[in-house]
């Protein structure tokens, strides 16, 4: 693919990233999601990712929590197939995102464990982290990332928590006993990065994900040695989340001379593809 | 332009919803920024709303009050085009955000302000808009957003604070003593939204701040009347950030009827477009 | 604007590039039109450019021509807000153009006057600038683009015209008396862009429009030395409707120092402005 | 992957479609081919589709025979890593197609080839389809798709030919004896369309080759009863390149009922996967 142009030549090179992130032990690898990748289905793949190692620490929003807490409590999302108009879907109690439906009574659910995940807790100034492996801890499904995660030991962030459905209950039933300190995220994932001599990352999506794993490996002095970046979004008009990766060399974000891909592809394909490939050579697995 | 198909006609809706909102006496008027429409050169026009009141809350992202405070401390943006690769900006200390710079001195500038407010506070944990207040009162320039906001009593939000320069700034200065609880800004936001009867708002781009102010809206039992979004992010792959406004509506977090436009366009050209067609009418002026 | 970032220094450069270009009278000025920025309203904008003088030559997609003398002919576009499905459209007589409708009986009134008009045509082979030429003559309509630009003696080439409702027409009508021979533009098009020693153009969209001015300006030997490009595609696919024009110096298509602004906005949006813009510097009137 | 969301739930249907449209022997399928597929590195995979009857019939664009036939002659495209301006190409003799460059010296190869083969066609009036057919015959090598058409017995049209650099080649070398009736090429499609009881479609791009597919399905009275596109550009500006398929339904281009796909990814990505998955199941062999 790499002798392709275009796209698949871009794809060709995300693999090489990748691939070549993947080897490298020396290396603390991060993952960054934004968007509703977990809802189209990529729920699985990431936790697989996360039992085998692909990453170190993870990044994600607080709907990317959301989502994942709710599968585990046995809530799927729906598919669905544009017949209904959102009027209809409110007065069914289905919310939508694209073509995905998430039911009311799905949420009703999570705030019951999120509840009682509080309650355990003591009260105190919690960083977004510390509250995530709270309640990937109280799950018992093994097909959850945020679950995956805790039993392999990877810090999961979400600096932007309070904005999502879990941040809002989280803020409902912490009765101001719980509080969340994010300054803690950014001391955490800080010494994440810097604990190996070099650090890289995949960034699913932009966001708060992706730019918290930039400015963790800036302030920890581990610009990227290896960056792949999936997004449909474009750069032209300044966003962070459809800047090239180039741009993050002017902040030594990014090493200059490091392995990277800008790949403009729905996640949802792209994903699953490379993750085939890297499996497939045996020499690339762990 | 309504008159018009395609983007002039959708162009001609933003206006008249958001003529209407700025008629409505019963409405709190909420603005979200993403992106870098500020160092882009919108900065003025957005303090000029909020002096006069074309809003009564604003959501920033960490950049977006980065980016507004380095201005107020005299330290202005470059524009480039194309000339440098990054490698070479990095060697000049310059930060590239598309066709836009940053100079690396300009935060050096900005760090020394923080540490000086950050002493002034008392110990405590702060929601992101107190710290913003802080930073805001600090500060002489009257060309700047957050320092009109001040002004006028209108809170900014930037519960994504940590996910920037200033976070980072923040987190290394505030030696344990300053912590952000970001659950404090759900408390006040909701609280705000609640005080009128409806709610309204303009969603520059996407991120953190449309969710934020969605998410407020709905918890706060007003979903929104009046909603503009200037974004030319894309829906298909499921982003909150280029979401059709109308899947709100099965969110409840727009209504129905809402009076509402989705413009796709690059922020920087449509906003002194929108704002210069409201303040020719004068029956439209407060 | 110029001083601004991102969109709106585009639009600024964009600005003084068609400024510069106006007034250079040793500058053979074309502009491409694709999309259906006719339908959506620009029709009279555009008709006003060929009255004044704009541009030497323009370039349409055949959907383009037939949507011009269909609004010759008093049948108007419709607008839509998105009401009715694509069946009941269909079941209607309504066909749809993202937010705009065409009635079906629109292009019954188009046919009758096709055929008139190629009876009155003799049997031959022509470019499809003289086949839009008879028709232009034919009609009373002084709001006709093509109208205008006869009225101006300004060659109208659509070198996709079969590609198009009026194409299948004239296929259907012309009974094997009149053909359309593409390589007649070719010849027609160079010698207009050969006939001075500058050439400039204005491409609103991308396709064969775009593309075919490109290709007169290299076999003319004349590289653009003033280049617009006012669109909404992406150029990472490589199609060349969303490739930037720097692109073009290597073809030799575009002059290494030619004043050029790619603009990524809706046309619908940006060119009134920019024509308002014009217009309103005297000194820029011809 | 039917069952996940977003774009990998619509490449689900992307495959759905092309395997019934494959199985269905009543069927005359067409594909259309814009933007740059062939130098990126789908040739070989397209010559392949030609060779085992994936379609019976192809629209390409002018410049999409141009790079066929110059791979065909031997001239392979380069890829480019972004190291040298288009200034510096210029002056290599090396035009850009975004991340993909072709020598001049391989378009002067095509030029003796286009003139040697006009030579060999008698005077008259030729379709787009004749003359490429013409060219084809006479080209050595098995792995081009136009080559492959011909040993088929695939008509392929190329309306757009004239904007192209072989289009001006013929202009240039044909002297007046070779005129091209770009209407022949409507009367074949039409027939061509016409002769089963069904018609479906793969649009790979959208441009020309899309909208004459559409159109030709529509005049023969066979609206697709079968339809997948795959393309990066967005619909809401009105072009008919980035049109959802179900606007085709209002026209009578596509059945209601139509078995579709609107499937937003590059297409050096997104065909190799979809044809490996119709290759994998052999019951969908012919």
């Amino acid at each position: 693919m790499k002798k392709m142009g275009l796209g698949a030549g871009e794809l060709g090179r995300a693999y090489d990233a990748l691939s070549a992130m993947r080897r490298d032990r020396s290396c603390t690898k991060f993952v960054g999601v934004a968007g509703a990748v977990i809802p189209a289905g990529l729920r699985s793949l990431i936790a697989h990712m996360a039992k085998h190692r692909y990453f170190d620490a993870l990044v994600l929003t607080g709907a990317g929590v959301t989502h994942d807490l709710m599968e585990g409590l046995g809530e799927r999302p729906l598919l669905l197939r544009g017949e209904a108009s959102d009027e209809a879907l409110l007065k069914k109690g289905v919310h939508r995102i694209y073509d995905i439906a998430v039911k009311r009574s799905s949420y009703a659910k999570l705030e019951s464990f999120v509840k009682q995940v509080l309650r355990s807790m003591p009260a105190g100034c919690y960083g977004t982290y510390r509250v995530v492996e709270a309640l990937g801890s109280a799950l018992k499904d093994r097909g959850s990332i945020v679950k995956q995660c805790c039993l392999s030991s990877i810090p999961v962030y979400s600096p932007g928590i309070v904005d999502s459905v879990l941040g809002s209950q989280i803020w409902a039933r912490s009765q101001g006993r719980v509080k969340i300190n994010v300054l803690e995220d950014m001391n955490h994932i800080v010494d994440k990065a810097w604990s190996s001599r070099r650090a890289g990352a995949l960034f699913l999506g932009g966001g708060v994900p992706k730019h918290f794993i930039l400015l963790a490996a800036h302030t920890a002095n581990r610009p990227l040695s290896y960056a792949v970046q999936i997004t449909m979004d474009r750069p032209e008009h300044g966003g962070l989340s459809g800047a090239k990766l180039q741009e993050a060399v002017s902040w030594r974000k990014l090493l200059p001379g490091a392995k990277r891909a800008d790949l403009i592809c729905d996640v949802s394909i792209a994903l699953p593809l490379l993750v085939a490939a890297l499996e497939e050579r045996n020499d690339h697995k762990p």
